[in-house]
């Protein structure tokens, strides 16, 4: 056997590559193994969920970006269990890796709160296969209602709700109404697209609840500006294949869209060690798990504590740091060296909320409006990996900007005259 | 009632969007009909197939190419069933629509020459979810092939046959080599994906033999620099999930993309005439169906005579030419004037095989190699519809070019793990 220490990292989100990348000339063999070929840039998700990107403009191939880096093989494959004790990590085609260390970073899937029957009412969005789902959804909705007799159904096919109020649900209510009254706007000859509702039901107090009050308060004020009906303080009580519940209140939609919770991908219960309330994986400082030695978890799976604030939070930074850092404590523990404990830093907190609307909050910094967009627009493309990518969405952005049209319009999949009950893939997890 | 002339067009594809145009400024209320949402551009739906281009540069809405058109109503709908004697097209979903005059183009799909059998493990190409069910094909046979252990297996995900040597099957061929050969070296780390087979079986005597036997020949020469493996005059006899049959010999490929027939489709056969053995509609001078008047046929789904020379063939030209020539058809009657008889134009013949390597016939004009490669290019992208379409499609290739980098290497869909059991849809017809 090859004795260069063997490091299997889980996932290529951006812990997987940030770790992978930060081992590049550390004397290690690494093996990157996730469940798609692709690294995703999940913040433009919605774009694609909303035609406005195509998906391979926000994904590149895993192995296309890692393709210098000659101490990592990248493999095609999903991790089933991992047994901490043996140090090997079984995969769902039978064979298993044995690791010397080994860093889970298979993010989140959505989580309905004890309620799987809503999951084929309402799909949620963490994959590009949820973002081509997401997109039929919404472009049937149209055509159906276009195609429809009884006005009553009609009605609810140009009822959109977007359950949650956080980064994703607003993007989405505030795209869908751009759609509704400026992409589609002259195109069908029996209804009046601007005539759609789109609401944004958020059980909390606040929408981007992660924000400052003044700065929520000001993200709803610009989405009902937009045209969105924002309703706080309401969670919903039912979901099925014709509308939402809340409480007593029943709102007929035929296109209902999860955007509230998200759970750890179920890998983390085979490690045997006591999961948060979110299934995420407690780690110590420096993202290691207790009685696990070599085992690190990190991104949307670990559960990090800080000395003083809140947790820290499950955003592409976060994950991109804690990559790195596990990448260096590798790379200490391979020199017998101490390594520092890792230490989140907080770049600020963005949030794009449609067309010339968004918050932004950098330390004492608070913008909102176009400036605020601005800003949005600026870091997301620079931000965006690969060149090509960088142009081609840019090009997309110009584009539509100018002529309210989408690039991606195109429904795709036997399910576009389908009621729905097509069950999209959900984990992003390797 | 409204006493405006109805006119329904069955199919988006090319016969059936310029019928529809060419009905703009005609007194008459029309009806486009569509399975999906979108007029396809399929010259270049190859490049969808091999990761060349994504799926939304290719294609349009056609409420959206319409959306000016005010006698023209976008339905996304299937129509099962033609009565001609009441004037009436019956819709998958129950419906009904009357009709005046009505068109059907819903084109072709693929035949199996009676092996039905060979469909799961030989899909073909005629729609984007076909091209995107290859795309994952083809990337998944390499991703496999990094991952397996028995050489015999790993050379099986290696060995790629395409089979038919019509413009298609050449394209794919000639694409297949240069992505294993260019755009995936240095990516893998246990396999050599130059050392792929592709082979190009052709049960004829030769290659592209609607061209002179003289650019056939040249067609083959160039395929064989380029490192495909052409054997003509080998009918294929059996296709499993493990491979190919040619007679005694037998290939094992885990990947087989069929590009050898089509045959029209189904809805034909509701409408009561004798129809051809590849199952088109026979059709008069001017289109029309004989027995059913008012009902016009077009595209690769009608059977045209010419007085002398071939039939008219399936190529998108020709479906153009139709369409255009039954909306002036549908004007005459209104006008109580008589019409021409269709004449087809033969603008002549083109086909790419790869970088720089292409065929183009045009009368007394022959041309083979780099200057039948820079024809095809101009042509192509000059023809895409749309002026965003025609800059992403010019974009994506001078990268590709110059990188040899493809920029829609994603594989998308549950099945990219698995066996290829999944049936991808087929038909383009509305």
């Amino acid at each position: 056997m090859d004795p260069t220490p063997h490091v299997v990292i889980v996932g290529g989100g951006f812990a997987g590559l940030w770790a992978t990348r930060g081992l590049a000339s550390a004397p290690v063999r690494i093996t990157l193994l996730d469940r798609g070929n692709h690294h995703l840039f999940q913040p433009l998700l919605y774009q694609v969920a909303t035609a406005g990107l195509s998906a391979p403009d926000i994904a590149a191939p895993l192995r296309h970006i890692l393709r210098r880096q000659r101490n990592a093989t990248v493999l095609m494959g999903e991790a089933v269990a991992v047994d901490t004790a043996g140090k090997r990590i079984a995969l769902a085609d039978g064979t298993a890796l044995d690791y010397d260390f080994a860093l889970l970073a298979s993010g989140a899937t959505h989580a309905y709160f004890g309620h799987d029957e809503w999951a084929p009412h309402a799909p949620g969005l963490k994959t590009l296969d949820d973002a081509l789902h997401i997109r039929r959804r919404i472009l049937s909705a149209f055509e159906r209602a276009e195609a429809e007799e009884d006005p009553g159904v009609r009605r609810a096919l140009l009822t959109f709700a977007i359950i949650g109020g956080g980064p994703t649900g607003v993007e989405l209510a505030g795209t869908l109404v751009e759609i509704a009254r400026h992409t589609l706007r002259h195109e069908f000859r029996r209804i009046e697209p601007g005539d759609a509702r789109v609401l944004l039901l958020e059980a909390g107090p606040r929408v981007l609840a992660a924000f400052p009050e003044s700065l929520s308060a000001q993200a709803c004020k610009q989405l009902e500006r937009l045209g969105v009906e924002v309703r706080c303080g309401h969670p919903v009580s039912g979901i099925d294949a014709q509308g939402v519940s809340l409480g007593d209140e029943r709102i007929a939609a035929r296109t209902v869209l999860w955007a509230a919770g998200v759970a750890a991908s179920p890998l983390a219960r085979t490690l045997g060690v006591p999961l948060d309330r979110a299934g995420r994986v407690p780690v110590g400082h420096d993202l290691e798990v207790s009685g696990a030695p070599g085992m690190f978890v990190a991104g949307d799976l670990a559960s990090v504590q800080r000395p003083v604030g809140r947790p820290v939070p499950g955003v592409a930074p976060a994950a991109k740091q804690m990559g790195r850092h596990v990448a260096m404590a590798i790379r200490a523990r391979l020199a017998a060296k101490p390594s520092p404990p890792f230490r989140y830093r907080d770049f600020g907190n963005l949030a794009t909320i449609g067309r010339m609307a968004a918050v932004v909050h950098l330390g004492r910094l608070r913008l909102s409006g176009a400036v605020a967009w601005w800003f949005w627009l600026t870091a997301h493309i620079f931000f965006l990996i690969g060149f090509r990518n960088r142009l081609s969405v840019m090009l997309s952005w110009t584009w539509a900007y100018w002529s309210y049209q989408r690039a991606a319009r195109i429904i795709l999949g036997d399910s576009g005259n389908g009621d729905g009950g097509d069950q999209p893939r959900s984990t992003r997890q390797a």
